[in-house]
Parts: structure tokens; sequence; C-alpha cells
């Protein structure tokens, strides 16, 4: 290394030769899959992907070739005006289960959890659950009326909702429904689908007490339907209480407008409650002075009993956390040191402590939280372990500012029984074998 | 409305047809921008896009059709598994200049700030600026060099990387030249080329302190070379204190690995200072005893003063703010009351308050601060102001939590002279003229 003029030594300074089209991409595009694509690159270099995946951190097992990247012109500015993840990031997708439902456009697909990093989802890949499939509104056409027991019924356009002030927080969207299949044991095989019904996002829209005061709510309205714009005509019934306390409709999330199949161009957000009473592509709000009793509240989206009552209007999402690494998709490779990182949420708050386990719930210790940790969103928790190659059963617990703890299966059911589909907010148990392959087990 | 089963009272019950695909979509993607495909959607409707534009809120003005979205069943869950953004959105999009520069792949284009909403930059469109393109890096090949002045030189693969506890935090990424083009003068009438060299986003990535302990860092190692894998080998000096303070190598932004445009897989954070140092596909770290006065830092990104002598280690951002609505893409379409919104930042840590002015800076009022308000991160600020067909001067100020007040541009070319490009923090007026469209202008 030349000090006084910083030149590299490996000839990457020969650069400026403008390449036609990347090698990297091109073999990607030919061969369609992302394991495959990420293989047939690796063989530009001479080196295939998994003799390389096998190098250890050595100076002597680097690649003798200098790499290809460093020797040609990327793409310029002019070349995507709207971005999207590296090729080799193919396998980062949302995933539905064909068995699940009878069609797809009332059903759901998962979030890959086990993929991500912070607690931000990406738009690309926040789960949906449609009852009528991804309602396509075009934003000028659309209308939020407001009707019902109010001083001044008034239909908004976009353009009406953008003159009121905003807010922009980070909320967690979970459907009441995830972790469902597992009540009765363990049913899935990943992550992905054991607890991907749920995402994070910024949420950017005004207040929902900041319309009714356009509107003006009588005396006797203490309850709202909000009603979908979509096919199914989605409706809930939601107390005024809430509307007036931290409710929003939304028009944004991650800084741009609301994807279609998260309720382009408006949805509301109901911050810490199932997901399915955010209803989407919003179009209509009843006030009124008592629920509606609609089909979603009261034969879907209700927790059967042992007794055969079933519990309702269960709303608020209690503490939940679950590892995301390692898991069914992200098997332990390495002997020595690892991370354990995972994400825990309640719908009461802040998430005030995560424990883990690597001996199914005998001992626990304290994860590390990484700050920001806010309100009703997603938390990151991270701590290491250490595997010996043998047997290992990891857990998290989560424990909100409420002083509420995440229970044990066992104990969630002594009280719920397993007829219930709905809010399992149990302790998740990883089994790691001793090939470091992670497998969803069920203890007690 | 029956309230008792909720049934609504339009016809969107007919739902249940299956569509073989959407009127609105097809309809765009035949006419292809964005503007001629909501107005050919409209279309379908019987009211065309403008027409729509104009109703006012008022029950009178609703379109007299259901529309044509309650009436079929829409995509279901199997049909995009990475989603995009609503084709009604297409103008949201990165856009370079072609004048500016000789090339495409030593260029930069401008994030669209006036079309996003809270303060995440959604990875889509965060900006680039490239000094050899966008380089491709196949991840499995991908190593990090760290040798010099430590105890241990050691190559780390992603494996390894990914084995280090980890961060998530939200951090601005300004170009040192962002509003450069501005300092002699209004020359850009567009807030996204004026001020779009910036994002923010949740990047989450290994503190890079805890790299550097790997290696151990010999007494006299007080200054890192960072240098890139990209063709350009772009490279620059970092002083030891802030690599072990808040730097880190992020490998993943709003909750994804990095694009490739933003360095994937592996890129250095040094929240709060000029974002070209920020090096992307960093492939190794050298540690010295002194700067390395490389070209980036000396013939480039110093600031030329008037007596001919150049600042140079400009590396902190200052307090700055604009207003991203009303803007010159954005005009103002109402009078009555509308909603001026906006961005602050400081790379010295929080922003404490944002002024606003609509009358070219003589008298301040206070914009609100949505929470969370973040350390080195981009913050909201919105206002109302009253618009009665006038000429308006709008001006932003930000203040940051260690007092530092953003400056009028008079009032920095008085320190700085006229002949720099780099680190413009001034304050930008917008003049909303009679009929409410918004020019760029330069006061005094």
């Amino acid at each position: 290394m030349d000090r006084t003029n910083g030149a590299p030594t490996n000839g990457a300074r020969k650069a400026g030769v403008a390449r036609p089209s990347s090698p990297g991409r091109r073999a990607f595009l030919r061969t369609g899959a992302g394991v495959a694509g990420a293989a047939a690159a690796g063989a530009v270099l001479g080196k295939s992907g998994p003799a390389a995946a096998a190098a250890e951190a050595d100076p002597a097992h680097l690649p003798p070739n200098v790499p290809w990247w460093t020797q040609y012109l990327g793409d310029g500015v002019a070349a995507r005006p709207y971005g999207l993840p590296s090729p080799h990031e193919a396998h980062v997708v949302r995933r539905n289960v064909e068995w699940l439902t009878a069609t797809t456009e009332s059903s759901v697909n998962f979030t890959p959890i086990q993929d991500l990093h912070g607690f931000v989802t990406p738009n690309g890949v926040c789960f949906e659950r449609h009852h009528g499939g991804t309602t396509e509104v075009n934003p000028v056409d659309y209308r939020l009326m407001i009707n019902g027991l109010v001083d001044t019924p008034k239909i908004f356009s976009m353009e009406d909702i953008f003159r009121f002030p905003v807010e922009s927080r980070f909320y967690f969207l979970e459907c009441a429904a995830n972790t469902g299949m597992e009540w009765r044991g363990a049913q899935l095989n990943g992550v992905q689908f054991t607890h991907g019904m749920i995402h994070c996002v910024q949420y950017t829209g005004v207040p929902l007490r900041v319309i009714l005061d356009q509107v003006g709510v009588k005396p006797n309205g203490t309850w709202l339907l909000a009603e979908g714009g979509d096919s199914s005509g989605m409706h809930r019934s939601v107390p005024l209480e809430k509307a007036l306390d931290d409710a929003m409709l939304a028009f944004a999330m991650n800084g741009e407008m609301l994807r279609p199949e998260n309720g382009y161009p408006l949805r509301l957000v109901l911050p810490g409650w199932e997901g399915n009473m955010w209803v989407k592509w919003i179009r209509r709000i009843e006030v009124g002075d008592q629920p509606w009793h609609t089909r979603e509240e009261t034969s879907k989206y209700t927790d059967l009993l042992a007794n055969g009552k079933a519990r309702f209007f269960t709303w608020e999402m209690d503490a939940k956390s679950v590892i995301t690494g390692p898991c069914p998709e992200k098997p332990v490779l390495h002997k020595g040191v690892n991370q354990i990182k995972g994400l825990a949420w309640s719908g009461r708050g802040r998430i005030k402590e995560v424990h883990v386990s690597t001996d199914g719930g005998r001992n626990w210790m304290q994860a590390r939280l990484p700050d920001p940790v806010l309100p009703k969103c997603l938390t990151c928790f991270n701590a290491e372990f250490e595997w010996n190659g043998e047997e290992v059963l990891l857990q998290s617990r989560a424990v909100d500012e409420t002083g509420y703890v995440q229970p044990t299966m066992q104990a969630l059911q002594e009280v719920r029984g397993v007829n219930s589909i709905y809010h399992n907010n149990s302790i998740q148990t990883w089994l790691v074998n001793k090939t470091g392959e992670v497998e969803n087990v069920r203890l007690g």
C-alpha cells in the first residue's frame, strides 16, 4: 500500500471499462432460483458457492482471484428508478400454505421473519390476510364516509385527508391467528409459518380523533363500525374509547403510500390490537351506541373455550416473543459462540425484558434489548449461546411493562382449553439436534 | 343498514365472482404513465380523474356508480411473493439530472422526499451516489480484511459477521453535496433536487468496535482507512475515536439486507457524518497512525473558502431542515387551512425545535415534532398555515440539542464565501405565488 496516494495494490484500479451486463446477474437470471443463481455467480470466480461458504476466516482461504465486481463499472444511477433487493436475496419472500385455505383470495401469507434484521418489516414482505383478495383502489375516486350518531355526516377524499396534521409511529400488526396452528402441538416446521403473521412498519396517518372532531360524535355515540371497501365488505365494531386514544387512519407505511395489499389508500390502525380489526381500504365509519356483532366478531375471531362458551372482543394482543435465529430455517452451523436473535412484542405497551433459555425453560438469562424500545412495536433481542454439538432446547419469554409474563403452552391451555385458533402467545420451543438442525417441538 | 347482520346496502355483497384481471391495472399498463393511468382507471367508473379530484367533501359529489373495486375478488396471496407499490404511485421514484455529470456510473440520483411520509425512506427510493456504478457482490465470496496496526490481521466472511451481536438504529445519511447547487442562488425548482441527497433507514449491523476488538488495535493505531470493493476503490480516513463511538458495519436496512446500490452485503455507517465516508461494499479496513489524505478527502469533499484555502475533514453534518410540502412539486391547491410538513436533522444528535415562517423569516412559529424524535435521524415536523391566495414566503429553521441554529444563506456565505459545493445547510425559501404554484427563490 502506497500511503501517499492510497492506491490499492490488487489491480482494482484497472476499472473504468464499461461492462455490457453483469455476469453474476446474467447467471442468476439464467438459472432462475436464488440458491442456484448464487452458486452460478460463484462459479464465475472459479470457486463454487459451497466451497466458499466452508472457508474459515483465515487469509489462506481467500479466493485466489480478484473478485469480478472490482473490475467493472456497475449500473449507473438511471438504471433503477425504484430499486429491488439483490438477486442473492430472492429467497426472502412471503409464502402461503396451499392446504390451509380453499382459495388464495380468502387466505394468508407469511412474513419471512427468519431472514429479517431489526424491527422494521420491509413493505415488500409484510404478510397479507385477505377476505376477498387484494383490492385495487383508485385514490382519485376513493371516498371515506362517516355517518351515524354524528352532528354532521361527511365524506372525505384523499386530498381532504392530507390536509390534517399527521403522526408517524412504529406499530406491530399481528393476526389473532398467528401461531394458531400450534395450539394442539408442533405442527409447522418453520418460524415463517408458526409466527410470520406479523409485521411492523412506521405508519403515517391522521389520528382518528381528529377526523371524528370534524363530524362531531353525539353524546350517545360509544361504538364505531369500520367497514372495508373490498368485495368482502369486512367490518368490525370498535369502542369509541380506542378511537379517541391512539387509533389512526393511515395512508403510508415505511415512508411511502400503503401497498395495495395493505389497504391502499387508507386503512384503520388500532395499535396493539388484533390485525383483522385494522380494516383495509376503509370506506365507511358509522357511529352507534352498541357493538354490531358482525360475522367477523361472532362466528370468527372469537376464542372457543373447553365449556363451549366463547371469549369475544379479545382485541388486545398479549405479550409474546419468538427466536428467529436459530430456527428451523436457520440451523446452527458453527460450534462455539453463536447469536440467539428474536422479536418480542406486547399490545399493552413496551417490552420490559426478554429471557432466553437453552435448557427448555429450567434456567433463564436476560437478553439484550438494543435501542430503541418503542411501545406496541416489535422489539429486537439478542444473546450469545455456546454450542458444543449437544442437543439444546431454545426458548424465549417476554415480559411487558405491565408485568405480564409470556406463558407456557401448558399454562395457557389450563385456562383456554384446546379448541381455540386465536391468541396463542405461548412460549415457543426449538430443539437444536446434534447435527445443528432445528426442529419445532412441544414440551410437557 | 341492517344492524342485525351488518350487511351493507350498496350491492357490494354481489362480490365473489372472480375477475380475470383488474380493469384498473390493465388500463394502467396500457397507458404506461401514472397520471394517464389514473385518469384511465377513473374512466372505468364513468367519471374522469380531474373531475373527481375537484369534488368537495360533500355527499352530493359522490360518484353515482359503485366503485368497481368493491365488485370483484382481488388477487390472492400467492400473487406477489415480493410486493410493489400501487401503479397509482409510479411517480414516486428516484430521479437523476442528466446534465449534472458526464456518466451515470459516477453520478447521483435523488430521493423523492416531496412524496414521502414519516421519517423512514423506503429502500426502493433511497438516493444513490456512485463513483463506479452499482457493484454487485456475491455474498458467498465476499470478504472483509482488517490489517495494519493490529495484533492479529483477520479476514471475515458474512457468516463470521452474522455471529456478532447486532444493533438496529435509525440514522439519516446525507451527501455533503446535498443542496450544493444552491450555493450561488436558486438553481433547481424541486425539493427532490435541492434536498433529495438524503435518506433515513433502520440500519442493522455490528458495532465497529466489536470487530476491532477481534483484531486488537495497537496503542499507536489512531486512524482507519475504509476501502470500498467497487471499481472506484473509494476510500476515506476515519479517526479511531468515531469507530469506537457509534460506527457500525451494517448489512441490513429497513429489515432486509442492504440493496446492491447501497453497499450489499456490508457498508460502513458513520452516524451524523457526511455520506461519502459511509464506504459501501467495504472490503478492507487498515489501521494506521495518521490520516491517508486520499483523493476523496483532499481534491474532493473539501470546502474551498474565499481566500483559496480549503476546510477539510468537515465530517459532521450541521443541523438543517426543509419544507417538503408545499414545495415546487406540491403546489397549494386549497384556500383555507393547509399543512406545512417537512424534515429536520442534525449530525450532532436530536432535533430540539423547528420553526416555520410564512413571511420570509420575519416571524417564526413553533412546528410540531411528532414522536419519536431520535438522535442523528430525520425528524418530521408539521404546522398549519392558512392561505388566502396572496404570495407567501415559506421557510423552516432547525435547532438541535446542542443549541445550534440553522443559518440563513447570507450568514453562511459571510463565513464560507461562495466557492464551496459542500455543506450548504442554510434555510430554504419557497415562494407560494398567487396561483398556488411554488417557486424556489433566494432572499436578500
